[in-house]
């Protein structure tokens, strides 16, 4: 019997969770992703995700794969899979792919957001949904700063992690506003660790005045220094992974 | 010193309380916010809120009133409360009233809003915010028998506790859907126990074609019988409270 290879779309409410690979401090999107298909195929599965998202971010769109023997109909793979996982992961969509389909190397790119409540007063509804902001943001400097990050640059500055090699190339930044809420739109084809959230976190400061739209051309273009602060968590949102 | 009579206007998220209104059960937000008031102030504090909110049940514009001889001003008083509030309770505005304004005695009308998510499967992130029903609701029909709501009528049919006088004048009811989200909101001059979550149970049975228009015409009617079932707490919001 030949085996399958199964694509999921999956949404998640990353609060709860250790981000979503496999380690030991505490529980993972990855690993309780697996015992639910494995509750339903029967065999253990290996699952592979489009990347990491760290502790406490959240999926609209994250892409995972795995092989299995089970002939189960994606329909029912997916309503089956749904009923095995906590309420704060639930599978959107089950398709089945041809063998040399990957989810992460066959990624071309990513979709990130990062969500800003600005307004004077805080958040009761949305408090684990959005990064609050009292002070009015300038949608102009941080839109006119954020244009500078798109193309291929080395963005050292703005991750928390040592790499080898911290180029990437952004295909678009957009900084829209909705009413209170200013979202900032970031697809590349990686993202280095922590990355959107210090870009998120700089624009912030540029959009309160207190960085300008030089002092971000200069931290992407010296490959050096240090960007804003990491915005938190809570706020960011893995939106789409494009193959 | 003459007291002053303060109106609040609130954001909550009613997941982790027993509805509004002060019992023996479990916390409301009607203690908790006195409770905090009472912390900044410096003298206990009587809150009178517009009117209850059931188990559960959220707010985005839920207004309340108190008189106190505090002289702090309306701006720094909101700040104030909110950091004696827990953060699933949020002042959004403060404003001094006349001596004759009562949150619940000079309301004109409210208006609430029931959230239902319409897909095939279900949500991770939005899973306390909204109820999800997977097969697909006619919408037309939802609008058709959503209409006969409006008007003054006995909606004895609709709640869920005796009420001597359960005659209430409906505004407006409307029906929309963006995408995936269909919202009933519907604005009355009154209220009583469990009605809009009667209705959009109703109104769902409706969508579904397990009820009919003429079904909804008969209970409204009649002023007897037994609606729909009584949808979910987390999906329904008090939106605004007019005066």
């Amino acid at each position: 019997m030949s085996s399958r290879n199964v694509r999921l779309v999956l949404e998640y409410d990353g609060t709860a969770y250790c981000g979503w690979q496999t380690q030991p401090n505490g529980p993972t999107v990855q690993e309780t992703l697996e015992k639910a298909i494995q509750e339903v195929v029967g065999d253990p599965v290996t699952v592979h995700g489009s990347g990491r998202t760290d502790s406490g971010v959240h999926a609209l769109g994250q892409v995972a794969s795995f092989e299995t023997n089970s002939r189960i109909p994606c329909g029912k793979l997916c309503q089956a899979i749904n009923a095995h996982l906590p309420e704060d992961i639930a599978v959107l969509r089950a398709q089945d792919e041809s063998a040399d389909f990957h989810a992460r190397f066959s990624v071309k790119s990513k979709v990130y957001r990062y969500v800003i409540l600005n307004r004077p007063c805080r958040t009761a509804l949305e408090r684990h949904r959005c990064f609050f902001v009292r002070g009015q943001l300038d949608l102009t400097r941080m839109r006119d700063a954020a244009a500078h990050f798109a193309g291929k640059h080395d963005f050292v500055a703005f991750c928390t992690e040592t790499e080898e090699n911290a180029t990437r190339t952004v295909k678009r930044v957009e900084v829209t506003r909705l009413d209170e809420i200013i979202a900032i739109e970031i697809e590349a084809d990686g993202f280095l660790y922590n990355m959107v959230r210090r870009i998120a976190g700089t624009l912030v400061e540029v959009g309160r005045g207190k960085l300008s739209e030089d002092d971000v051309t200069k931290l992407i273009e010296s490959g050096k220094g240090v960007g804003g602060p990491t915005a938190p968590p809570h706020a960011l949102y893995l939106v789409e992974v494009k193959y």
